[in-house]
């Protein structure tokens, strides 16, 4: 679609839409919004995302990207199998409040009428378990974990951390990250990740 | 409402309509096919029952009640805590794959916009923490499970089963229970309260 678009280009596109849509959020954003905030013409615009929803997926993908990376860097420098899955699950609770920030409640309606939209957080998910599953290795070889850790455990625990997510999400009424809800959610998560925790660690 | 109504007669109208709706699921299920099934008028079926959501409405509330009626005679047969706790987590997902088969994805669609089916189900899982809390009390009090559990620990466990039903619903692309799904999602129940079980037992 863009081949005849540089990298800066679309880094500057993708840079600004993000910004409007976490102003206006998804639904009250419009294609002539970024186009102001990027200084491009409304055509050059939808030449290369047809639509808005096609814009927001790269926008969301490159928070994923963004996310993953800052995530392993930051992992990088725990020295405890232990502190890394707190950390994962931290950072991430604050991915999940940025990209509700950006609209993602009311895009959601959208994306689960589209099998594509659903590829796309299934590939992030999968990247997710895989960084979960090497924490868990790691714990084990250094003996900090017990060896006997189902096969599934790193699944089940991103599934269940998802589960929270999804019935916090049921109860919002509008679009907006209540602090109450979001205090709720941080709390559940981080008790599901302690007793997760406790229950592979070596005595 | 449905003042004139005896208790008899509304039992035989929510029989009859719970056997329709389990035969063609909500979306299909026409207030005529209910008043056929029960040999009642359509307009004294509509008379008592507004609306088709009314009606599922006080079929569900039926279920939940039966639901909670039989978990809690079948808790009293069992003589530990953790048998206790397995045991509600077994019938609660045949409660749940019940309820599926009823057509309640559907009604969900219609539900998320009224708050009064919300309550509905907020009263039910106030009722399910109660039970869960009863079984966590009394292996206290045997001896069975630590002490030292945090409060707020069986709501946790119960959003969490909650969390991964929402998550598992949220895979089905139609309105059918997906054998697949459904065995998937009992073994993360049941891998859930294994931990649960095993971070709570006296050693």
């Amino acid at each position: 679609m863009n081949e005849s678009l540089s990298k800066e280009r679309e880094e500057q596109i993708i840079l600004a839409a993000r910004k409007v849509f976490a102003h206006y959020g998804f639904s009250k954003t419009t294609m002539e919004d970024i186009s102001t905030e990027v200084e491009m013409g409304k055509a050059s615009l939808y030449y290369y995302f047809p639509t808005k929803e096609n814009l927001f997926q790269t926008v969301i993908l490159h928070e994923q990207n963004e996310f993953i990376k800052k995530a392993v860097s930051l992992l990088a420098k725990q020295d405890s199998a232990e502190k890394k899955l707190r950390m994962y699950v931290e950072e991430r609770l604050k991915f999940i409040q940025d990209l509700v920030n950006l609209g993602t409640l009311a895009f959601n309606a959208v994306r689960d009428r589209h099998a594509i939209f659903l590829k796309m957080y299934e590939s992030f998910n999968e990247k997710e378990i895989g960084i979960v599953n090497k924490i868990i290795e790691e714990g084990k070889r250094r003996g900090e974990f017990i060896s006997s850790i189902p096969k599934g455990y790193a699944n089940l625990l991103m599934h269940l951390l998802h589960g929270l997510r999804l019935r916090s999400i049921k109860s919002l009424t509008s679009g907006e990250v209540d602090t109450k809800i979001y205090r709720e959610l941080r709390r559940e998560m981080m008790m599901t990740i302690d007793v997760f925790i406790k229950i592979i660690q070596s005595k």
